[in-house]
């Protein structure tokens, strides 16, 4: 592995034998529980990105977080389900001592050009610049990404005039920078905490359990987009009875929209 | 099986051993290549929700079109991944000679009485009874369902002076009644036609590849909805180089979200 990027190294797999790798948490990206998701997230897809059998680019990835993923090493089993023409299907399992910690399906595809219409457009904001880094260290994987928000911190008190809002807008990138690419990106995806502690305004036991990013970004796309920030929204639809949704996108600097993701995230009252 | 409602035929399954079942496709939901992706889908929940095995309620299900379903017979193999206390993820393949056709993972949890907020309230739409039902036969599956349409008819020409909009708002139900279980909410979360015909108001060569529907509907919010209409809108963020996404909300007539659902959908050119 060339790179020394924190998030390189946290990805990082060394194939075992044919569609299995091992890889290992890392520090850096450390959680309450276990990793960042995102590094999981960007982990699983890295082992597809790698494997030799791969046709194409990312279009979709579904990660279901089944267990807490302890510190240290992990296999990863990556087989690809189907291979049509120009498109491939892919599972994948993340395993401790036998058992499953992470599966996930990913499907990829050898894109062309066709018609390109954006329906979304990026919110209105100050750009990264005239905005002040936050500065979150109670994990260490905060300490791995620039993270500047318009509106919508976690766990801050709002205005007593104001409705509750579950959305967040926010400047993010990796620190130090790096080059987006489909794994950066990946993980980018997972940056938003739990709706929940806007909600609340205050911690509550919370975890996403499945997540699922499309990626609308071609690789010349993502070239483009090279170290800049990315702005990110997320919002909740409801919720209800310890689970939430979140509807996320991620723009880049000049406003293409580069990643559609959702979640459904576990909170505990 | 009990009921003779053909959506309950198109979904049954008979099973053969530990984990595996075996069913049919369904002339009655027939689409242009294979089956309705809603009964399909539906079809693979259904394996887990009549596994002995099974915990709790259906809390996301992502499923990844990846061939063709032919006529006839398939197989489904349901495999609980992992069970928690109180969660447990499903790993769901559906083949025919020995190839994957679908591939499916599922998250089911026990859910209990939460803090409960809804965000995103259902758009102002006239009530079913005021809408003429639409009558599309060009397609079997069409004919299992009833729909009303308040705005973005697929394929219909659009104003001269209207902007290109994806989006399409609509009260749909079975055809004949049937009430609201999570199999029908399945289905239903498939009715919406690709995005791209809104944008091009005439046929493109397109499909789902993959689905990820998260139920916020509890099972007394399914049992209260009975077979009343719920109303669907879906509309696409972006469309490039080949795939477009899909976001979904359905709500029951009394504005309850039930569904969060996204698709990334292939398109021709």
């Amino acid at each position: 592995m060339s790179s020394s990027h924190a998030f390189d190294q946290a990805i990082a797999l060394t194939p075992l034998s044919d569609n299995l790798y091992r890889g290992a948490t890392s520090d850096a990206f450390q959680n309450m529980v276990g990793p960042f998701g995102g590094t999981t997230a960007a982990t699983l897809l890295n082992a597809v990105l790698q494997h030799p059998q791969r046709l194409g680019d990312p279009v979709s990835l579904t990660v279901n977080f089944a267990g807490p993923v302890g510190d240290g090493e992990f296999e990863i089993e990556a087989t690809p389900l189907r291979t049509n023409r120009s498109t491939q299907h892919w599972l994948l399992l993340q395993k401790q001592n036998g058992e499953v910690v992470t599966s996930a399906t990913a499907f990829f595809a050898t894109r062309r050009d066709t018609l390109s219409e954006q329906q979304l457009s990026a919110p209105p904001a100050p750009s990264a610049g005239t905005l002040q880094r936050v500065d979150i260290s109670i994990r260490n994987w905060f300490k791995q990404y620039d993270f500047r928000f318009v509106h919508g911190i976690p766990l801050m008190p709002r205005p007593a005039d104001q409705p509750a809002d579950t959305e967040s807008l926010l400047w993010i990138r990796n620190h130090p920078e790096r080059a987006l690419d489909y794994s950066s990106l990946t993980a980018l995806g997972d940056v938003f905490a739990p709706r929940i502690f806007l909600l609340r305004e205050s911690f509550t036991p919370s975890g996403t359990v499945s997540m699922t990013h499309y990626f609308h970004a071609t690789s010349d796309e993502l070239a483009k987009a090279g170290t800049g920030f990315v702005l990110g929204q997320a919002k909740a639809s409801r919720l209800h009875s310890n689970y939430a949704d979140q509807v996320a996108h991620l723009w880049s600097e000049d406003g293409v929209l580069l990643l559609t993701s959702t979640q459904s995230v576990y909170f505990k009252e």
